[in-house]
């Protein structure tokens, strides 16, 4: 026990940043070693530094909690370090879908900064740093993993995620384009299978895949697939939140104005409205959604209401709650394997239930 | 021996083709067994095909070439079809990196057609498409080579020569700035390590390094040490040609227009000619390098031919050729290993002496 003012959360935030000033000295250090001069080594380290910190290492952090909970104890400091380099490949996962994703989307600000092909003369060379920040990756797992026997299974792991981040940019873009409305695109089905690849996988299953992986359990096996079947559950659940409260959220509460209504988006608001609108409110969600005038937004809004979203959500989420809760309790048990725990779950669950920003 | 009229180049060209229809539906066949909707398979195809063929498939066939030569023999259809894994993958590399580069340097054309990027609506989002073909390398290495004890070396190696070509764009871009003349960061230290890294190690040393693990010569050994410093000195070489030829061949027989002096380029000739010129021609090139108009282009060139670049070049040529030859005959036996034969770098070095295009 400890007499400084520190709760476990922080103490855990410490321990997880505590890494990374290792972790960016094996980056660099490999970096110089491989012969590059002092003005690259310069660039990197802004762009490293610029993309993976600021965030608030949530899906990092998931990785070495989720070991934790699957252990049943505090980690040993070897087990926590293995863990944090995961983790932070996961944040430089991130770090690299976030800078080529702002330049895809055309975005000014990212962590209330300027995204970083807007930063002084980046431009469009932010996407070979995407690039780099992706290779980053594996050249911690190579410094740290090889030579252990999940050395190829978390390799595999982080390539068939960012394979399927990528189905889900292809599947987002081809389903809401900015300047061309077709209601028609939009389905639950679709809406599913975007929201599952572009963040299921890669903020809740992967975080919880590693850790299992690091306890034992191996990819192809009952406990994995129920895994995927549950973070698929809770990456639908986060990201119907997400579209609820860009739609019902205050900018004052939640810092951010809502822009899904005027940007086309495939949200979870406009596809519950247009299953539950009579034929001449489902005629102003066409005439209106997407457009960028404020008095389109303004009706889409009104037939928003008149639909009772705000009750569909309520229900939705209890619902969900219940759902997912008895998911996590039916969690095959695995004699040839570690035990996958649904605590690992739970805190997910209870992280996002209820929350409104 | 056949009676068709056919060379065995077109021959061997035509056997590697062959393979990309099965490879093709490895890709797409995966992509829809991991339940993406018709419109995404659509839009997958046509980045595919656009992007990956068209070209001369020279690195790709360089693979399987390479493997005929090391194993002194014609392939077996099982050998040649391995090889052809890795050596479309090689070709899905290029792919990747000029989708990219033609974003980031703001191409208009590839191989006769618009950049990808500029294809109707493509736009910004080919960067997701350059990202989904690089996962493909991945895919096709899994479904062919896992379970083989060299897997885990050839996804590493790719790994690794993505990161390094990364690593040649960043220098690339920060020795010569389009916007920004300082011929001082010109140096021809500088400049191997741009050619090493953005061509010679994955043109030249992939291509062979991937044969050479296919025929048992293991990575850490000094046969691919050998290869890796004979693959820089065909890279230099060979973009060296590419500078020379972009100032002095002619656009009727290269079929295109040189653009390095008015694009700022850390070419071989401007290094060359700041090394032989006197104060009053330096002077020249510090004022007219990098600039736009065509007196700008004219004074440099002028000076290019007072300070006799064609004979350097020649004598350049020459001494790069004996050099090279050394090298190769001075690989060495390595009784732990199958042979590395120096007959895979002639191949290279016999293409690339004496081109004039």
């Amino acid at each position: 026990m400890t007499s400084r003012d520190v709760t476990p959360t922080s103490l855990n935030h410490q321990r997880f940043q505590n890494a990374w000033p290792i972790l960016r000295n094996d980056i660099l250090g490999d970096f110089a070693t491989k012969g590059m001069p002092g003005d690259a080594i310069d660039w990197y380290t802004k762009n490293l530094e610029y993309n993976t910190l600021g965030g608030k290492l949530l899906r990092g952090r998931a990785v070495v909690d989720s070991l934790a909970i699957l252990k049943g104890r505090v980690l040993t400091d070897e087990e926590y370090f293995q863990a944090a380099v995961l983790g932070w490949s996961v944040e430089l996962l991130q770090a690299f879908g976030l800078v080529a994703d702002d330049i895809m989307d055309q975005s000014l600000t990212r962590r209330g900064h300027p995204c970083w092909y807007k930063v002084g003369d980046v431009g469009l060379r932010a996407i070979n740093d995407a690039c780099i920040l992706e290779g980053t990756i594996f050249i911690l797992l190579k410094k740290h993993f090889r030579g252990r026997d999940d050395y190829i299974e978390i390799v595999e792991l982080f390539r068939e995620m960012i394979y399927r981040t990528g189905m889900g940019q292809l599947l987002d873009v081809l389903t809401g384009p900015e300047h061309h409305v077709d209601l028609e695109k939009f389905s639950i089905e679709r809406y599913r299978l975007i929201a599952i690849h572009k963040s299921a996988y890669f903020s809740i299953y992967l975080p919880i895949a590693l850790a299992m992986l690091m306890h034992g359990i191996p990819r192809e096996s009952p406990a994995h697939e129920a895994a995927m079947q549950i973070s698929f559950s809770l990456g639908e659940y986060g990201q119907v939140q997400d579209d609820f409260i860009d739609f019902a959220g205050s900018p004052e509460h939640t810092g951010k104005v809502g822009t899904d209504i005027v940007n086309n988006k495939c949200s979870w608001c406009i596809i519950t409205a247009l299953a539950l609108s009579k034929p001449e409110q489902r005629r102003v969600l066409e005439e209106n959604y997407g457009r960028k005038g404020v008095e389109n937004e303004g009706r889409v809004r009104t037939v928003f209401e008149q639909v009772g979203l705000r009750e569909q959500y309520a229900a939705y989420e209890e619902e969900t709650y219940r759902r997912v809760t008895r998911m996590i309790e039916a969690i095959p048990d695995d004699e040839a394997a570690p035990a996958l725990k649904g605590g690992v779950f739970k805190a997910f669950l209870d992280k996002l239930y209820k929350r409104t920003k």
